[in-house]
């Protein structure tokens, strides 16, 4: 082992998140199906911000206060209360350019608190839509990784350790990895590179979101790497163009 | 889906077990390196029974009581204050016949004190050494089935997921499994069901077990299926033959 190198390891679940030293580390902030897929396209489609909130109360009040969009969902669906959900394909540049956006979602906001709670210094979030960017930042900080998935109610899912895998495929001759979830999620990630849309019908997200929700152009999107290659970096309690 | 077949869920760490119904279901306790593979080689070399604790001092007076004998690992050696550890390869027919073991063991038994804490009543042990044994009882039984991967202090384990994925791949078919995890589990299984030996070394905890302490044999023991085929099941405080 290379102890000149950065470590990298991969956190499965939000309650496992008090396990790793996220302190000087870069963390990367991980959902898929759709928290971190929707900050990307906002962004890349020219939002001036994206500010997440624990509470569909807060995103509205907020949202007033500031003339932004309040968005978020909750069980999958657009929150009680609010006009603008969690779907990527929402946020056109025709709708979100220069805007605010304030976002609440079950599981991708939740973790990033918790990251913050855990004396995180450096917050970024990573989807396919904007795995070039999260590479490229990664490697270009040199720092300590962890690649923290956000699952769902705390339940490990496969969708956000792909992704884990996408970016250890990618980066790995530059980390120490000595990690089992990373091991998992690299070989899991190269086992699908070539069919991640094929596959994406066994995950239990796809059921909740295809089957109740019929977002399949979100999964489709959700899926398809650097469609919206923005790095958004986490800074004063916003998501910024980093 | 059948939803007249019972569910099989896999719960990748201790720290996850809380998100699982585990009453009136099948808890699998799996802690391949090393305590599930010693609890089966010993039951299978004629113990008695094995009293698993949580405590050293517990496994010390408890022997001393019933005139059993007081083993344990902690950090993957022998726990101090005790003359044996966790190797299944300590615990052969004429030593260990007839005896009663009172073992602690770092994940393995704590993971077991936790799902009896969670409201489970059918509690087996399973690892490679008694595979078919475990698979033969999950299907008699017929009732629903959570795979609890003891891991490395709460943090994750491929050793574990692969057995998890190694009684998916034999059961599959007779459950209703609606689970990122168990999909994970049978996919690393069916990667590697051919070279489980020559994939262990990079695991993280073959590093522990291997570099540190030498021991090679007991990881063959732990990764070779069927060669201590009981079904260690839980029942007043013991683990017996089921």
């Amino acid at each position: 082992m290379d102890n000149k190198k950065p470590t990298l390891f991969t956190c499965l679940s939000p309650a496992l998140l008090h396990l790793y030293d996220l302190n000087n580390a870069v963390v990367v902030i991980i959902d898929v199906f759709r928290a971190t897929s929707t900050i990307a396209a906002a962004l890349y489609n020219g939002a001036k911000q994206i500010i997440p909130v624990a509470e569909v109360a807060e995103a509205i009040s907020l949202s007033k206060k500031i003339d932004g969009i309040a968005a978020g969902e909750r069980d999958g669906k657009i929150a009680e209360g609010l006009q603008h959900g969690n779907s990527p394909l929402e946020y056109r540049r025709d709708f979100i350019e220069n805007k605010t956006l304030v976002l609440t979602t079950t599981n991708g906001t939740k973790l990033l608190h918790m990251a913050l709670n855990n004396h995180a210094n450096t917050i970024i979030t990573g989807s396919f839509p904007n795995l070039g960017a999260v590479c490229d930042f990664i490697l270009k900080e040199n720092k300590n990784v962890v690649l923290g998935c956000a699952g769902w109610k705390d339940r490990y899912n496969l969708e956000d350790t792909l992704f884990a895998g996408a970016v250890i495929h990618k980066v790995q001759e530059h980390f120490t990895i000595h990690c089992d979830s990373s091991l998992t999620a690299i070989s899991m990630y190269e086992q699908h590179m070539h069919d991640l849309h094929a596959f994406a019908p066994k995950l239990t997200h796809y059921h909740r979101l295809v089957d109740r929700f019929g977002l399949i152009e979100d999964i489709r999107f959700c899926f398809t790497p650097d469609v919206a290659n923005v790095l958004p970096l986490y800074k004063d309690g916003k998501l910024v163009k980093g």
